[in-house]
C-alpha cells in the first residue's frame, strides 16, 4: 500500500484545470510531479496555482512522452482531448505507470481493445473517472435497486442534456475538440456520463452485458442558429455544416432482456439533466421532476397532475448511499458539487492499492465503444450492430461494481 | 349540411359505454338508432342507459353487418375490440355510412392500405377518433409551434405511460381484448396517444413525413409477477409467458430530418403520462414536470435543480388554444377532462359538411401503421423497416391540419 502517489497531469484545458484546482490539490496523499499539455500557456498558468497551493512547483511538459518518462512518476491523470484518451492511456501504461483518463467516447472498437490488451499485457491499473456514478441520486437509487425496492429492473434511460452551443461555437478561440467533433461526426459522443450509473444497476459487464444497438440522429440545426445569432451571417462558422445531429438516441438491448435509452442533446436550449429513469416491477424513479414512485403506496393520477413531484426527498433519510452519507458529514468537497472527489479517492485509494478503481478497463472499454457503435448504426440508417464482449466471457463471472 | 345525425355505436365494451354515456348522449344534434355489440348484455344495458336519458330506444345488434344494413343509420362510430376497428370501418363506408373509429394500432400494412381502399373507392368522410390531439397542452404546445415560439422543431419525444395490469390481467373475466394481444403480440400496440399530437406538430403527412422506424422491447416481467402477487401460484394465467414487453421504445425519422421517440409502458408500476416533449432550436417543452424553457430567458441550472417546474401555467393566458379558450368559457364537458368531448365535436361538426374530420384515413393509416412496423422491427432485432406513404405523394400537397 503505497503512502503517497506522485502525480503527472496530462490534458490542462477546462477540465484538467478545474480538476486540479478543486480536486487534485486538497488531496493530502498526492504529490503533483509533472504537468503536461501541448499549450505551454496552459502548463505554466497551472504550475502557478499548483506553487500557490503551497506545493513545489512541478515539471512542465508539452509532449505527454516526456511526462510518461520521469521515473519520479507512478500515476498519470488524463484531462487530454477525447481523441487522445485512450493513446495516454495505453502509453501510460506501457511506461510502467497507473494511469485515470477523463471521460467520452471511442473512435473505433480497435481502440477500446487497444485499451484493454494494453491493461492485459501490463497488469497496470486503469481506470475511467467517471464521476456521475458517484451522483447522490445514481447511488440512492442504485442503494435502494440493490435493497429490491424496485423490483427486477426492466427498463433504464439516461441522457445527457446540456446546452453547449456556445462551448462547441466557441471551439476555435478556446481550443476545445467539440467543434472539431460536431464538425465532423454524428454520433452518441459523450455516453457514458448517462450509461456509467445505469451499467452499475444493471451489473452491466458484472453478471450482465449489453448485447446491441440502434441509433439514430436527429438534423442539425441547433449549431447554425446559435452561431448565425451570435455573430452574424460574416462569420465563417455560421455556415458550416455541423454533421453531428442535434439529438441522437440509442436504443440498447442487454443479455438479460432489460433495455437502455439514451439521449444526447448538446446544441438545442434545454435545462441541464441526465435524464436518469430506472423502472422495475415494483417502482419506478424519474429525474425531470425527481421523484419515485412505487407500487401500492403512489396514484397514477392526482389533481394537480404532479406525481409527487420531487418526493425523492421522502427516502433520503433512509436510502442515502452510505458514501454519501459519511461524506456529508465529513463536508462536502471539490467541484460538480462532490461527485469529483468521490471519484477521485476511489481512483486514489485503489491506485494506492495496486488496483484499478472502477470503472475498470472493461467497463471503460464497453462504455467507450457506444460512441464508435452508435456512429456506425447511424451511418447505416439505424441498423443493429453488435457490441463487443470485451471481457472475453469473464461478464458471467465479475463481481458486482461497489461504489 | 345535416342538421342531424342518426348514429349507430358498435362496441359497447369500457370505451363505447363510456363515450356513449359521457360524450355521445349529451350532444343536441345526434339520434342514437343503433346499438351493436357481440354481448347482449352489454347492448342491454347501454339501451337502458339511452333510454334514461330521454331518448327514444335503440335497435340492438349483435352483428356489425346488421347495424349497417339499416338505411336510418347514416354515421357509425366503432368503439370496438382493436382487432375490428378496420374491419368495421371499411364495412361502414361500403354501406355508405359516414365512420368514426377509437384509436389503436394495426395489425400489418395492409390493414392500412384496406382503410384507405375503403375511403377512395366510397368517398364516405372516415376519421380516427384521437382525442389527445385536442388534449389542453397538446393544444397549448402546437399553438406556440405554429408561431415560432420553440423555432425549428427538430425532436419530439411522446409515450403512453399507463399502468394497465389490473386491466390487462383481468381481461377474461371482463372480455378485453389487451389480454390476448399481450399474450401473443410484441410491439407498440398503442401509438397514437402520444403520436397524434407530435404528428400534428411535425405536419406529418401535411408537408413532410415519416420515413422509417426502428423499435426495441424490453423483456416482459410485469403481468407476470402483478398476476403471481394478485391472484398467487396456482392461476393459470399466473404462469403464462407474455410476448408482450414491459417497456417499448420506438424511433422514428422524417423526411426534414425530425426524429421522434414513442414509449409505450403499459405494464409496469408507473404515474400516467404521455411523456410529451418538444425540441426546437428556441425552446422546448417538457411534459414530466410540465415545464418550458425558453431560450435566453431560462436558466440551465437552478439552486433547488428544479428547471421552473410547472411553468407552462406562465404561458396559459397568452397562449392556450383558441378551441381551449372557448370551451372553458362555454364550460368543459365529457370525459377524460373534456378532451372527448372537443374530438366528438370534430367528428360530428365534419359529419354534417360532408367531410372527414381530422384525422383523416391518411393520418390514421400511417399512425397505426407504427403498431405493425414495430412488430417487424422487434421481431428482426431491431432492424430498420420503411414507413409507406400512405398519401401518394399527396404529402406535399395536403393542407396543415387545423384542430
Amino acid at each position: 500500500m503505497k503512502e503517497t502517489l506522485n502525480i503527472a497531469v496530462v490534458g490542462l484545458g477546462q477540465r484538467g484545470t478545474l480538476l486540479l484546482k478543486d480536486t487534485i490539490l486538497p488531496q493530502p496523499d498526492v504529490n503533483i510531479v509533472a504537468l503536461c499539455d501541448v499549450y505551454s500557456d496552459r502548463c505554466e498558468e497551472n504550475a502557478k496555482v499548483v506553487v500557490e497551493s503551497g506545493r513545489p512547483a512541478p515539471q512542465l511538459f508539452s509532449d505527454y512522452h516526456d511526462a510518461l518518462a520521469l521515473d519520479a512518476v507512478d500515476t498519470v491523470i488524463v484531462t487530454a482531448a477525447w481523441e487522445s484518451h485512450i493513446e495516454i492511456a495505453c502509453a501510460a501504461m506501457y511506461a510502467g505507470k497507473a494511469v485515470g483518463f477523463e471521460v467520452g467516447g471511442a473512435y473505433s472498437i480497435e481502440d477500446c481493445w487497444r485499451l484493454i490488451r494494453a491493461h492485459e499485457k501490463t497488469g497496470r491499473p486503469c481506470s475511467m473517472l467517471e464521476n456521475t456514478c458517484y451522483g447522490r441520486d445514481e447511488l440512492l437509487v442504485l442503494n435502494m435497486v440493490r435493497q429490491g425496492l424496485f423490483g427486477e429492473i426492466v427498463h433504464c434511460a439516461g441522457g445527457y442534456r446540456h446546452d453547449l452551443r456556445d462551448e462547441i461555437s466557441r471551439g476555435r478561440e478556446n481550443r476545445h475538440y467539440r467543434f472539431r467533433n460536431y464538425l465532423s461526426r454524428c454520433c452518441d459522443n459523450y455516453p457514458t456520463h448517462d450509461l456509467g450509473p445505469i451499467a452499475s444497476i444493471l451489473d452491466i459487464n458484472h453478471g450482465n452485458r449489453m448485447l446491441s444497438l440502434v441509433s439514430m440522429a436527429s438534423k442539425a440545426r441547433g449549431l447554425h442558429e446559435f452561431i448565425l445569432q451570435d455573430k452574424g451571417a460574416d462569420y465563417d462558422a455560421a455556415n458550416f455544416h455541423f454533421a453531428q445531429g442535434d439529438v441522437v438516441t440509442t436504443l440498447i438491448k442487454c443479455a438479460h432482456g432489460e433495455t437502455i435509452s439514451l439521449t444526447l442533446d448538446t446544441s438545442l436550449p434545454c435545462p441541464y439533466s441526465r435524464c436518469f429513469q430506472v423502472q422495475g416491477t415494483k417502482g419506478m424513479f424519474e429525474e425531470e421532476n425527481r421523484s419515485i414512485f412505487m407500487d401500492g403506496k403512489d396514484r397514477e393520477f392526482h389533481e394537480d397532475w404532479k406525481p409527487r413531484w420531487g418526493c425523492v426527498e421522502e427516502y433520503r433519510e433512509a436510502y442515502d448511499h452510505p458514501l454519501w452519507k459519511e461524506f456529508l458529514s465529513n463536508g462536502v468537497r471539490g467541484g460538480h458539487n462532490g461527485i469529483d472527489w468521490l471519484m477521485m479517492r476511489a481512483f486514489l485509494n485503489a491506485v494506492k492499492a495496486g488496483r484499478s478503481a472502477p470503472v475498470d478497463v472493461y467497463d471503460a472499454a464497453s462504455w467507450m465503444a457506444i460512441s464508435a457503435l452508435s456512429e456506425q448504426s447511424i451511418a447505416l440508417g439505424s441498423a443493429p450492430v453488435a457490441i463487443p464482449d470485451f471481457t472475453g466471457g469473464q461478464w458471467l463471472l465479475r463481481q458486482r461494481w461497489q461504489p
